[in-house]
């Protein structure tokens, strides 16, 4: 990024643009109709295809009533490049100029990728995933209809991808591939199945300690609206499964979820993201769901830095615990206790045992890190081998 | 806006769109020089010519150095109309095709104003204000560099303007008038006076409680953020008055600004506005800075609308000045009065006598507010005259 100010720790330089358009609140499908270019032909894409069960697939068709539409479904959790292609190559084919995703953040993600992928001119789209996409010059306009409030793709212009061939899970980032809008409808929400939503709220709080989880830089609008997130999380998603029918409690954790991850918590200040690059090699490998792998790192890896996290730990126990009797270092244990407790109180284990795994998987995850380099992690860029080992060993 | 969900009180629909582009930090106005269009003819609008004494016009020009430009300086405090029209035909004559804003709010304001009005055919400009911007099919592109934290103009569609001959002032909004980004180098605040620093604070302080301080709608992410921005301020704030050369105080206080006001903490809940209605009729009266009419109207207004707003305002009194003894009307009561004492600290006075008005002040508002129709304000539209005279006379 840029310098500090004036000395350290302080705020750091920053340039925030996020131009997505949000149509929050029950019925918003309807007002994407004049947002979807005139005489434009669309491409729509989903996943295994829910929506036509809950009623959201009706009401798109409906909002794009004056349209040539293709549909493009099957795109499946962790979306992969070789079904991507294949949309990649009907856009083409099929001269289509804007894409609307309707599903959570594999299909939005997915959809960023086509829409790169299909103005990439004659070379290997795989390219952009070796290049964490700074290499894009053009995608193609899209929009989204958000189904499942987890990842923030929907306002964000950040990706994953996954290549099958080589179990490679790569991101990517262009302000090209922000959405043009994004509909936020949270009754749509009602209809997924438990596990999808406590994945969500665990992702979605995993986003905002991947920001706020790292050293005071005297921010402390970004520290307060990230406490925010993380107190309606915990308040909000266990209401998720006592009251699945509560839309308020949906509305409220489908806007933590975008909010978590639309740029403005992490302005100016150092982030950390270790913990998802060693999920992806988690997911990569095991299959295990995305924040399921959050769900297990994050506790080690907290334990495991508690020195260079030591100020943020201790706030953090204070201002979203609650913690503040007692001695320094049973203060951070008992908010990592909490931490794991509440991951596990959403439906999400939190130990590679819960999902059958063993010491075994540790050593095949720690070599893929070596074999991606990703041994330099962190704020500090000083989450090694060893470190990421050490933080799984404690999830065992 | 749009009905509410499933039943009262609950979040709103909403419709959030932000495109305006944010460079932060020292050092920052260099960076606008990539983002203003090759080829493009530039107005540079500023005001006073303080900038010329604090080195920020120098850097403006050299980033500007290779673009035709025309400066226009001159834009007062509260705009005016007929300023800004001298602007307009300059604009045309000189076939301008970006404008650049440095300074603070009435700057920017005037600015946007100027952008709307210059391509607004033949039609008389002032319509513009009659329709409240409802009326603006198309804008100039414009960018500012901020050198007074405190209207949030440098990230919002909204702005207001008077007009001399009548005393009248004005909002409008449109989403054409969008800056297209904004430089808020925080060390260009370092030379303002102390009067427009505690006024910055003020200011910001009474967006955050137009949009927070009605009635609880369930909307918790809402709520924390514009507490976090209260609590922001309370501590920055005077450290801005004990601490003038601390960069890092500087640089939280111009992030709160623009967050105050920016849409983000007002979507989906009730807002308010009437102290702003009612201020702006005090300014055009009496020349009170903006800010002083908010600190006059504010502590009153919370007063005598305790019992519509009494919910919010125990949260207030509890999250924000941690006032959790006692019984509820004096929770109130201290909050308010803790209010006003934090409007003092920052050395804007809160009573009609401090700016050396009288009963008779209060009696020309209240007959301006009827003359313009601003007898039902606020978020139950409640606010009549005699709501109106009664909280500036808790304010003589």
């Amino acid at each position: 990024m840029a310098a500090p100010f004036n000395r350290e720790p302080a705020l750091l330089n920053f340039d925030f643009y996020n131009p997505t358009q949000i149509l929050f609140g029950k019925g918003q499908i309807a007002a994407i109709t004049p947002l979807i270019p005139a005489g434009a032909r669309v491409m729509m894409l989903y996943g295994g295809g829910s929506i036509k069960r809950n009623g959201v697939y009706d009401e798109v068709k409906a909002a794009l009533g004056g349209h040539a539409v293709v549909e493009f479904p099957g795109i499946e959790p962790n979306p992969q490049y070789e079904t991507l292609m294949k949309a990649v190559e009907i856009v083409k084919a099929e001269r289509i100029d804007f894409l609307l995703a309707v599903g959570g953040g594999s299909v939005i993600d997915g959809t960023k990728f086509i829409a790169a992928a299909a103005l990439f001119g004659d070379a290997d789209p795989w390219l952009i995933l070796e290049k964490g996409g700074r290499n894009i010059a053009a995608a193609l306009p899209f929009g989204s209809v958000l189904t499942l409030p987890a990842t923030g793709s929907e306002m964000n212009s950040a990706s994953v991808i996954t290549r099958a061939a080589t179990q490679e899970k790569r991101p990517f980032a262009n302000r090209l591939v922000f959405p043009k809008f994004s509909v936020l409808d949270p009754s749509t929400t009602f209809t997924l199945p438990l596990r999808q939503v406590g994945n969500g709220v665990v992702d979605a709080f995993v986003h905002v300690m991947e920001q706020y989880m790292t050293h005071p830089v005297n921010a402390p609008v970004q520290d307060r609206w990230a406490e925010g997130l993380l107190l309606t999380l915990i308040e909000e998603g266990p209401k998720t499964l006592s009251e699945p029918d509560n839309l308020d409690v949906r509305a409220n954790i489908m806007w933590t979820a975008t909010m978590a991850l639309n740029g403005v918590i992490g302005v100016g200040v150092p982030q950390d993201w270790s913990t998802h690059m060693i999920g992806h090699e988690l997911t990569a490998l095991y299959h295990l769901d995305h924040a399921q792998t959050l769900a297990v790192v994050l506790p080690g890896m907290l334990t495991v830095r508690r020195e260079a996290k030591r100020a943020k730990l201790l706030q953090y126990a204070a201002r979203v615990w609650g913690l503040v009797e007692g001695d320094e270092d049973g203060r951070i244990d008992a908010a990592i206790e909490r931490t794991r407790a509440f991951f596990e109180q959403m439906g999400v284990k939190t130990r590679l045992s819960g999902y059958g795994l063993d010491a075994g998987a540790i050593d095949a995850v720690v070599n893929r890190l070596e074999a991606h380099k990703l041994v330099k992690l962190g704020e500090h860029r000083d989450v090694d081998a060893a470190a990421s080992r050490a933080a799984l060993q404690l999830s065992l």
